[in-house]
């Protein structure tokens, strides 16, 4: 614990707790209000405190990427965990199996035969199911299957396999694009229930469009990561503002080597080279007149002007572009009270790739 | 240990022993060839045991950017660091004094009055002076003094603080910028000669244009990081060959959703998004017109050809495009000998941003 930001070493990463404890608060108002459950995407602060918080103001469990992830945030108490990926190969499902074990509630998502199989074969003699969601592709681009009729396919697959239930839809769709992923999610349960199959989740998520989520009259769950922090790309969007940007990149200027360019202690192992359509590295926050315009691994090159000058020692916040990628660089934190005290946090899922 | 690559978990990056150390000596016995000392600079590895295998190849001592680097290092039996970054703050300042006591030789960086002044408070009443050497910028617009005679004040300034010693010129020249650096060092060295300030150091580096390396009849030491792994940005310059890439980046199919797409278990939280110039993400080995064509967090989408089709559950390697930032996201990696067994090693650096 120490008093006030001049006291920690630069680089490092703040978390004013108070905003993100509002982020958490506003989306899950949200949610209640529209009658979505909401299950938040760990990936962004990757830390037991925060699921924590998330749990309390009302999620109904939480999603994870990585098994890995899972297994960092399974001694908090938290006991129902959506692992949103593909499970492949035989040590990651005896680790699911291990996980399921510990858990009240653990599902899993597939979009292809290969992965269903192997799930069924880690769960057959298991004391308990697996739940498995299908990944539908709305749009996104990325995992899922591709039509309404594939979905059913690898819904009766999952049904037909003694360790498994089959759950539900889970999708990622693109931005903006949840009027297409609610039509594409409404075709495959009209399919599921002209089968007899019960679908009870349809699952939506994404942080850049979240303001906007619905049950659409399908949906039922909301997974999200973003939004505790927030970061530039959703200022960008519109979907927050500044001050609801609970994340900050601490640095500090180290080098002023001409009136022009100012160098601080923060480069692509801190702010990543995420650029998520723009040109620049960050957002230096009651400076946005100053750019991030190159980083090399350690150090910031910023675009200084004659009117708005900095000085050495001087430290700068930066909200960056995009902020879970930044928050997963560091083992530590900082949570920063409203006194502006500081208390050093670990990122217990920080590097879980796995 | 395990016995062959099929038994380690996905994604990881995988290190060839054997490629990494032949690296080694190569550029070895290049600078041995042209009279530079060779000072490796460990932020591409992090790693005590390849520090060490420098170390044995012939290197002076080892390179480190940040305090907490060099830290990490100083239990491996290296004696000798040069840390290439202005250290600001109190307390890191207090740290590199600690630093300072525990090894034969010591030395950092400055490119201003206000980094110097606050090394000198650090060691006005150390045991041991601590060198300095000044950096300049030689056309790569990062850190650095702009002109020779800011160079000699900088240096005279420092031979006129009790706790430190002038130890001569470091530059981090412009890629393939060799010759002006070599210019920039002769000019400051005939000046500080006219003043009768010794120079017994002068520094260069960068991996890009490493075969070119010479003294240039001024240049004492050589500073490089990238060469012991190598990666695409190197084999697009002609550096190196794919043969001489050491790192690979381990990743597993886990999703086909279409003919021409492909989903793998790596994306930007373990490629990073580095460009460094291309268009997409890292050169799949064997297979180079399978293209990365993006990256979310934890997901990596391929575009496949009809002609080159894979299979889920089929494991890949890349090669990253900057091969720096990639091997910093692992807390561990494997090692790969001749027979294709691999053993953990723990990545004693890595996130060492302070």
């Amino acid at each position: 614990m120490v008093d006030n930001v001049t006291s920690v070493n630069t680089p490092t990463f703040i978390v004013n707790e108070a905003v993100a404890l509002r982020n958490i608060t506003a989306f899950q108002s949200h949610c209640n209000e529209v009658g979505l459950a909401l299950r938040p995407h760990i990936k962004t602060h990757k830390s037991i405190h925060f699921a924590k918080a998330q749990m309390a103001a009302g999620a109904i469990g939480i999603t994870c990427q990585k098994i890995s992830e899972a297994e960092a945030m399974i001694n908090s108490g938290i006991n129902d965990i959506l692992i949103t990926f593909n499970i492949i190969g035989p040590e990651k499902l005896g680790r699911l199996r291990a996980l399921s074990s510990r858990l009240a509630a653990l599902s899993v998502v597939a979009d292809n035969a290969e992965v269903i199989q192997g799930l069924g074969q880690a769960f057959e003699a298991a004391p308990l199911p697996l739940t498995i969601l299908v990944e539908c592709d709305t749009g996104a681009g990325r995992c899922g299957v591709q039509t309404p009729k594939a979905a059913l396919e690898l819904a009766e697959k999952i049904s037909h396999i003694s360790g498994l239930i089959f759950g539900g839809l889970m999708t990622y769709p693109a931005a903006n694009g949840s009027k297409d992923a609610a039509q594409f999610m409404r075709d495959t349960k009209q399919l599921l229930g002209a089968k007899g199959i019960v679908c009870p989740v349809v699952s939506s998520g994404g942080s850049p469009d979240m303001w906007n989520a619905t049950t659409a009259g399908i949906i039922t769950e909301y997974r999200i990561g973003t939004y505790i922090y927030n970061d530039r790309s959703l200022v960008q969007r519109g979907t927050c503002t500044w001050g609801e940007c609970a994340g900050h990149v601490l640095a500090t200027v180290v080098s002023i080597p001409t009136p022009d360019r100012a160098i601080i202690d923060a480069g692509s192992k801190v702010l990543t080279s995420d650029l998520l359509g723009f040109s620049d590295y960050g957002h230096v926050v009651g400076k946005p007149e100053i750019k991030i315009v190159g980083l090399s691994e350690e150090h910031g090159v910023l675009a200084v002007t004659p009117e708005r000058q900095l000085v050495i020692g001087e430290r700068i916040r930066i909200v960056p572009n995009h902020v879970c990628v930044v928050s997963n660089m560091f083992d530590d934190i900082w949570i920063e009270d409203e006194n502006g005290s500081l208390a050093e946090l670990q990122i217990d899922a920080r590097g879980c790739v796995i």
